[in-house]
């Protein structure tokens, strides 16, 4: 992109043509993985990872040497509903810690050998109370957007994409809401751990916000402008040029699936280059999941956001990588077929 | 141990105290993570791991610096009745495909920076087709369990133990049957890939297996020596050395789950500080940890054995360890604590 776009309609220009993948590779992995020294199939979703990895990086062999965690940060005004276990001011001392490396992230991304950036969004001006007005205007979205958008380097080999955001799980379950129908409850869990009336308070602020907006929520980017964030915005745009820059995109938890399914509900191929990290505790995860047609590839009862999720889950793309690059073949090995 | 048993009662012996976990380190790992900058509990099965370290080494922190995988290789007489993919002569090699580093584990090993070591036992003399006498002699049986005794050398951090032995998911079925109960269709599954009527021939062989030594498996190691194999026999010794080795174990998939069995069937507590890595795309696999009371780490649809799925699953015990060692408390980072 030349210039950053500054208006969803521009946004909706560069998210209708979605790139292919590159089914040549795909095929040359596949080809690879019928010599290599084991049983066909018997290294399960680590064989169709490396295919995936072949197909959106456009190369065989598929490389994982740079992974890239990436963190936005955004504050909500719907916190204001007391709909979180912890204050609004607890987004911006988390990117401090983000900063200092005292996270969990910071542990997982050092673990993975993966490079953590972090990006904070206008913390000291939340978007605004989405049970009272659009959360964000359409340029204030659109810059979002673009932003997610220029976080994508090229050359990366994977992009997890996280969040952090006080009351974000409130703003992706109305996402989830408006986007895919159901009951405000079917979408809105416990959070950072909101319990009772607490609770309460969080679904029907999820039910008024999408019953507020539901005639102006005319298209996926508008429901992400009337109910979304600003990190929640940044996610899409990070997804889409990751597409363009041939980077697969690792999704972590329930916020940063949200955020991706509203450009699943523009179009159904729109993630076919990400994968969902984990399943997340939070109990809308396993609908959204099936409403995208995702499978997680962890389901360690994790809720923590922040790519804690993801970052966990790049090990099992370099073992996937590491497997189809460095094992022998039968002819290699002089290890016998299967017989008849 | 002063000298290897020779004998299954000195086994059983070996194997009447099982030595308790340490529940300080265990209370000590809590009390940490109560304090780390996350909401409580939102590493969810993360948190679980680093306490379960601390009870099983015996100390807090955990550590996790000297992962070992360990894979014993054994043959077995009831490979003639045709119930594999492969021939026998593919147990052979293929423990030459380790030792060349061609194998998945070999990768995966390099992947999580864990160190392989692997056991090759009496190839050429396969154990007795036990569809017709015994698989083992007593002493045969008792010293192929001292040898994975033997296998575990103080010091280790993590012990992973997985195995290789054409027609061993036979074994594994069989002892699963004898143990549990059951239908022998209910335990036997392709294993390398057999399908219609070599499944068919591989259910029989269980079948009948079991049916001959019905009388004869008076107690879970007679049904280990009828229907076992060495490789089995061996992971049932390692599994007893670690616990006195204050060495956690990881457990793989189908057929060394089975061979681990054999220890709850005898205690339910035996297995308290093992985990299983993964749950194999087995059939058999998943009754099996319901049966045993464990819940798998990972679920990709892997069923290759030789300890693929416990390497595989190292990187997330390594990322346990790291987020509780390495993060911020909330007094440490300054981040506001949770709310009323």
């Amino acid at each position: 992109m030349s210039t950053a776009p500054a208006s969803l309609d521009e946004i909706r220009r560069i998210a209708k043509e979605w790139r292919a993948g590159d089914t040549g590779a795909g095929a040359e992995a596949r080809a690879r993985q019928a010599t290599l020294t084991k049983p066909p199939g018997s290294l399960g979703r680590l064989e169709q990872i490396a295919e995936w990895l072949s197909v959106w990086q456009g190369r065989h062999p598929p490389r994982l040497d740079r992974p890239r965690v990436v963190v936005f940060a955004g504050n909500h005004g719907v916190a204001a509903r007391g709909v979180s276990a912890y204050p609004a001011t607890v987004t911006k001392q988390m990117v401090a810690n983000f900063i200092a490396g005292g996270a969990a992230v910071n542990q997982l991304c050092k673990a993975a050998d993966a490079d953590l950036r972090v990006y904070e969004m206008s913390l000291d001006e939340p978007t605004a109370d989405f049970t009272l007005e659009p959360a964000m205007s359409d340029g204030e979205c659109a810059r979002a957007i673009a932003y997610g958008m220029m976080a994508v380097e090229p050359g990366l080999d994977l992009l997890c994409l996280g969040e952090m955001g006080i009351a974000n799980t409130t703003s992706a379950a109305a996402l989830c809401l408006a986007l895919f129908g159901g009951k405000a409850s079917d979408w809105t869990g416990p959070g950072t751990g909101v319990l009772g009336p607490a609770l309460a308070a969080k679904i029907a602020a999820v039910e008024a916000g999408v019953a507020r907006h539901r005639g102006a929520m005319t298209d996926p980017f508008e429901t992400l402008r009337h109910v979304g964030g600003r990190e929640l915005a940044a996610i899409v745009g990070a997804v889409i040029a990751a597409r363009l820059a041939r980077t697969p995109v690792l999704l972590d938890g329930f916020a940063s699936t949200a955020a991706a399914a509203v450009l699943f509900a523009a179009d159904k191929v729109a993630l076919d280059h990400c994968l969902v990290a984990h399943l997340s505790a939070e109990p809308g995860h396993r609908r959204l999941l099936s409403a995208i047609g995702q499978a997680p590839l962890l389901d360690l009862g994790m809720r923590l956001g922040e790519a804690s999720g993801a970052a966990l889950a790049i090990p099992l793309l370099k073992a996937a990588v590491a497997c189809h690059a460095g094992m022998a073949t039968f002819a290699e090995a002089g290890v016998s077929g299967k017989s008849g």
